[in-house]
Parts: structure tokens; C-alpha cells; sequence
């Protein structure tokens, strides 16, 4: 028999969890913040009183580590949101794991087995996507980390410091111990919804590249400056985001996706011409020859934008994550215990979104399992997914936890 | 002789004004804020020692009331700013007024003539628009005025109140009396410096049609959201910009400008599809004609926008100012003293900008005189003019009031 979870508590500490940061619907939990440490100090507290050794690490990660030896299974997600988030989201696949780990520790079978699970710093990047992930597995330098900064210029190495956290030791991947990663998240689309599937089996995570083009031209008076001697920021912007995403849209394949996210113009006045101007646009595909293609086509678009001026643009890649294949053996154990609660009900599919799993897959076998996203929305109050898909999401990501632990430590 | 202007005591004042928000350069000094309300304290002050009857009224407007009866001439400008302005804009115009005031006062044959003068209320709009002139001739109603919103929400009316200004009358044009309106400005923009003249009189004020429109979609992740699913607020906004541009710039006439000089991205953030954006669209001309003509453009581009799906647009007039043609007898005495102060160095041209005068110019007959601005640029920290052109322009202005009051108070 599998081991089994309790959907009341799974909800209940999942509810809990939603009111650091309420909002209407959704949830404003942004890391480093107040109500994200609070929930940080709340989560540690749940890991203690399931028999996990709990701490806060240097950058902020939660930690809970199994008292078992044994090759381990690691599992977690993030708790941080988006300035406007869902109450889901990351929390989610860090409920699950902590759900699991009583499950597991219920279970007089399994009660043995190493499981160590995590909420990661600030996955949605307030100060630097994945952070905590790529603290944990030293996919990045600390002083990096540490440098990043947010949008008011205030830096990691800061905000430490005023949580009260920059004398603790970051937690690190032990390479002899961890020998598997899973994390379960809500879908964030719209796909098992229209398949009319429950579980979402994750085959591979897309590769996401973000530029920032920043546009310098002369800010003047919107009536005494006559058209040809402007040099107009927002005008250039409009002419070649106009270009840009007919240029990617012709480079598309059927899953790509881009997006320009973000216009600012300053100094944003409707009677003044924008003497500076600024856009993100970000695409995403599991193929990173497209990827690379797509960068071309922005840079030469751009290259063409400059030589005729009068506005000089730059640009410059704010972020740059590489597609990650999951691992096909975790994959198996995820649709074998998907197949035995949800026969027929679930499917392979990639994840069109970013996770703390992408990091991992450079340092362990690493695998994802989605549940469904009512009507496809995520990064909004609106996130929702219904209680029933999450208690059965958990109930399969705790059998396939089992069953990846047994097979780690067949004598 | 002519009135002498005293240029020290002319750029001292100025000078002094600018040290009310003084930043860098430039001046920050919105309406109704701490220091605008500092300036036209101490502006009321200068006036009173210059023997005006100097008061602020019910709207803020700072009036100095000449003590001599007969047929008046009034002149004035502005000294609030753009949330990051110039430091001469309209602070020129009333401070010319002032040393007019002062220059006639100590001229014997001219001392008992009537020149009231004044410093119009939020001109820039941070309320609406030329409020002050339009309470003053009461081409607006005391009602809607008090019930214009800043962009924070808040009322002309609270603004008032918090201003202590809520139980003083609104001070009114006089038909009987104020027979003339005179209005200096710098140009704002490129022409007399192109053209190598000193002193531009203004034959009309061209016409400025503000639209607001407004982008409805539904807010979503940039990376799990496939493109043929997405209502992305943003993307419309961008192919709907690239759109008016080119269709504004195939109608535009020579001196025809048009400007989005406001883009806002609800939420604005690199891996949200916008759920709301907004921009503004501004157009200008001395033929009305020609404006509706580019109104209608804008009118159909939206329809078929909106035909087309799938985000909803709006479209909201926020300001309509008609194009205002300056009184031929008022641009002659200001030809004259131009010639007289700087021979053949004057030019007769429209103003592309908004002004005071363009309210006063449906009460009474109304003109303008402007002064180069350095490279054009205005509505900015490097606005600025040359000493001996400011001093320049005020002595002109101070020959033509003087003979415009004598034509007025001939017996």
C-alpha cells in the first residue's frame, strides 16, 4: 500500500500558509519582505513538528532535513510570490513535500527513508531568479548572490542583513546523500484543463531568455518640437517592439512563446516627448538552436534600428536559463503512481514555466510533476486549482516518492 | 522714451523663484505642493513692495491688482511646472509682468496707467489644465473645476482645503476694466534660435486634442500561456501605437505634431502577460479641421482594433483645448516694440504649446511674445535661455505694454 496523506491537513497548512500576505484572492509575498520571513519562521516551525531537522539558511532557504541516513530524496518548490501572486504557485509544491515527509513518517514501512524538503529563496526573482536553488547547488558564486540587487537598487547581501540571516551558512547539496530531486507545482496554463487530464508528468523544462532594451533619445515639449527634429525614446520603442514581435512571431514553433512584459517610458508625461524609454521581452522553447535564432533576429533588428537612429538603443540579457530535460527514470515512477490514483488521467507534457527543478537537473536527476490550473491562470489573485486536484496531486507525488526512495536504497 | 526694465533686478527675482524646487538645473514645482505654495507667498510679497494690491484667490491664482483706475491691460503666465520642469517656462512670463509693473510704476509719464498682473493656478496640469485662467474668466464653473482629480485621486477641492485657500473667492476678469491680455513665454522650442531671431510674436496658438486609451485583457504567466490562448493587454496596445503613428503622420501637415508621451503596464513585469495597459495620444494643429480629421482616424483604428479582438479598448477625450487665434492690433504693438528694441531680429510665428492665452483669448483680445530657448529643449532640467535674451525680451514686452495701455487709456 501507498503511503497515505491527509487531505484536511494538506489543506489546513495550506490555508495557513495563504494568509502571510493575503490579498483579496491572491497573496503578496515577495522574498525578504516581512510576511515572507514570517511564513519562513511559520514553515520551519511545521518542519520541526514532523520530525524534520528545521533551519533558516543563509540566504533564506528553509530547510528540512530527514534524521535518516541513506540516499535521499530531496523535494521542494518556493514560497515567495510575484508582487501580485496566486495563493499557490510555489507554496503548493512545498506543502506537498511537507505532507509527504509526515506521510512517509506515518508509514511504518517507509518511516526509514531519507526525505529532505525545502522552500527555495526567491524563485520569482524580486532580487535574482532561482536564487535559492542556485545557492543550495553552487550553481553560482556566493558573492553573485550576494551582489544582485532588486528593483530599488537594495542587495541580497542587504536584505540579509536586515532579516537577520547574513551570519548563517548557506545549505548546500550533499552529492553522497541527495540522489534525486522532485518538485510538484501547479501547471500555470491551460493544457490539463483542455486535455481533461489531473496530473501533468513534466518531460522538460523550456529554456527562457530575458533582454532589457533601453532606448536614449532627447526629452522636449510634445508641441514646440517640430516631428523631424525629435529624438522621441517611446516613438523607437513602438517601431521596433511593432517589428520585434512580428519578426519572433514568423520565427515561432507551435509551443514558443513571447512576451513584452514591461514598458516604462520617463518621464511619462502625455505634453513631453520620452527622453528615455525602456522594454523587457522574453521568449521561451525547448530548443535552443530556436532560442539562439531568436536572439539573432532581436539583435539584427536592433543593429538596423540604431543605423537609422536618432534614438540609440542597448540591450542587454537579464536573465538566461537553458532548457532542462527531466529525467526519464523519475519521470516512470511519477506515471506509474499517477496510472495507479488517476488511471488514464494524466499525461507527459513540458513546463512551459521556469522552477527551482530546472536548476537541479545540472546536479542530480530531477523530475516534476504538475496539477491543474483552473482556467489556465497563474501570476494573478485569480490562481486557483480545486481541493480535490490538490489532495490527489500529493497522494500521487507521495507514492512516487515511496517508490524513488525504495529503489535509492534497494540493499 | 520707453519704460526701462532694470535687467539685474529682472534676473535676481528669477533667480530667486528658481530656488523654489530647485533641482539640479531644473525645478520641480507641481501645483498646490509645499513649495509652489512658498513661491506664490513670496510672489504676493514681491508684488505688494512693487505697490500692487497683491492677494492669492480661491483657486490659488496670485493677482496684483494695480491701484490706478482706467482700462487695464493684464498680464501674467504661470509658475507652476511639469513634474520635472524648466526653470523659466512660465515663471518668465510673471516675472517680466512684475518688472513691467515696476519698470511703468517708475516711469513718471507712464506711473498712473493700470497694469494688473498674475500668476495663473496649475497651467501644467498636474489638476487641469489651465485652471486658474479658465476659473478667472469663468470659462469653466467653480463646480468642475473643484472636482478635477490629480492622478493620485485627489481634488482641487481637497487640495484647497489643505492649502487653506477654501474660503477665499475666486478673483474674476473685469470687462469694464481688463481691455488687453499680454502673455511672455519662452518658445519651448526650436525655431528663433534655427532662424537666428530674438523676439517672436505669436499670430495663434495651435489647437491640443489629448486622448486617453485604455487596454482591457486578461493577466496570465508569459511562459505557460500559449500565444494563439493570450488577451495580453500589451501587445494590442503596442500594434494599435505602430498603427496611429503611421496613420497621424500620413494626415499630419507641416507643423502638424503628434506624441505618446504615456505607456503604463499593468503589472509590468518581465514574465506577466499584461492583464491592463494605457497610453496617451496627443495631437496638435492650428486647423480644427485637420484635427478631426485625425480624431476619425483614431475613432476607426480603434473599431477595427476592437472588431478584431480579443482585448477590449477605450477611449476617453482627457483634454480638448481649441485652436486660438492671437488679436492682430496687440501682435502690431508688440511688432513694434520688437523693431524698435531689436531691428529686424524679430519674426512673427504660431505657437505650437499650450498657454494661458490661448483661455484668455475667447474673453478679451489677447497676445504673446516669446524668447529663444536654448536648443530648443523645454520641459526639462536643461531648459534654459541667455541672460541678455531674457533681459531682451522684457524690455520689448515693457515698450509694447506701455503703448498698448496709452492706445487704451487715450482720451
Amino acid at each position: 500500500m501507498a503511503p497515505q496523506i491527509d487531505p484536511e491537513r494538506l489543506l489546513s497548512d495550506l490555508k495557513t500558509l495563504r494568509s502571510f500576505g493575503a490579498c483579496g484572492n491572491g497573496v503578496v509575498r515577495q522574498s525578504f519582505c516581512d510576511v515572507d520571513m514570517a511564513a519562513r519562521r511559520w514553515l520551519a516551525g511545521r518542519m520541526a513538528e514532523a520530525g524534520l531537522e528545521a533551519r533558516i539558511d543563509g540566504v533564506g532557504n528553509v530547510i528540512g532535513r530527514s534524521p535518516n541516513d541513506g540516499r535521499a530524496l530531496l523535494m521542494g518548490s518556493h514560497t515567495d510570490t510575484q508582487p501580485r501572486g496566486g495563493w499557490l504557485d510555489g507554496a503548493l509544491g512545498v506543502i506537498y513535500a511537507l505532507e509527504v515527509a509526515r506521510a512517509l513518517a506515518e508509514d511504518r514501512a517507509r518511516a526509514h527513508l531519507p526525505l529532505d524538503i525545502a522552500s527555495w529563496m526567491d524563485e520569482e526573482g524580486s532580487y535574482l531568479g532561482c536564487l535559492g536553488s542556485a545557492s543550495f547547488t553552487e550553481s553560482m558564486g556566493d558573492e553573485e548572490i550576494r551582489r544582485a540587487a532588486n528593483s530599488d537598487g537594495r542587495s541580497v547581501a542587504d536584505a540579509l542583513i536586515a532579516v537577520g540571516l547574513a551570519d548563517q551558512a548557506p545549505a548546500r547539496l550533499e552529492p553522497e546523500r541527495h540522489r534525486a530531486y522532485l518538485e510538484a507545482h501547479i501547471e500555470q496554463g491551460p493544457v490539463l484543463e483542455a486535455e481533461g487530464k489531473l496530473i501533468g508528468v513534466v518531460t522538460s523544462i523550456v529554456g527562457v531568455r530575458t533582454l532589457t532594451l533601453t532606448f536614449s533619445g532627447q526629452q522636449n515639449h510634445a508641441g514646440t518640437t517640430p516631428m523631424a527634429l525629435r529624438r522621441d525614446a517611446g516613438d523607437a520603442l513602438i517601431v521596433l517592439a511593432a517589428r520585434l514581435r512580428e519578426a519572433l512571431g514568423a520565427l515561432a514553433a507551435e509551443r514558443t512563446v513571447f512576451t513584452i512584459g514591461r514598458i516604462v517610458f520617463d518621464p511619462g508625461a502625455d505634453s513631453i516627448i520620452p527622453g528615455r524609454a525602456e522594454m523587457s521581452l522574453q521568449f521561451r522553447d525547448g530548443d535552443e538552436v530556436l532560442l539562439d535564432r531568436m536572439a539573432a533576429a532581436v539583435d539584427r533588428l536592433m543593429e538596423e534600428a540604431n543605423r537609422a537612429g536618432p534614438v540609440r538603443i542597448e540591450l542587454a540579457e537579464s536573465s538566461h536559463l537553458e532548457s532542462a530535460p527531466m529525467d526519464p527514470g523519475l519521470q516512470d515512477h511519477l506515471a506509474a503512481a499517477a496510472e495507479r490514483h488517476a488511471p488514464g488521467q494524466w499525461m507527459r507534457m513540458p513546463s512551459g514555466a521556469a522552477h527551482d527543478a530546472q536548476i537541479f537537473a545540472r546536479r542530480v536527476p530531477s523530475a516534476m510533476l504538475f496539477v491543474p490550473s483552473i482556467g489556465g491562470i497563474s501570476h494573478d489573485f485569480a490562481e486557483d486549482t480545486s481541493e480535490a486536484d490538490i489532495a490527489l496531486g500529493c497522494q500521487v507525488l507521495a507514492s512516487a516518492a515511496a517508490s524513488v526512495l525504495e529503489e535509492l536504497n534497494r540493499p
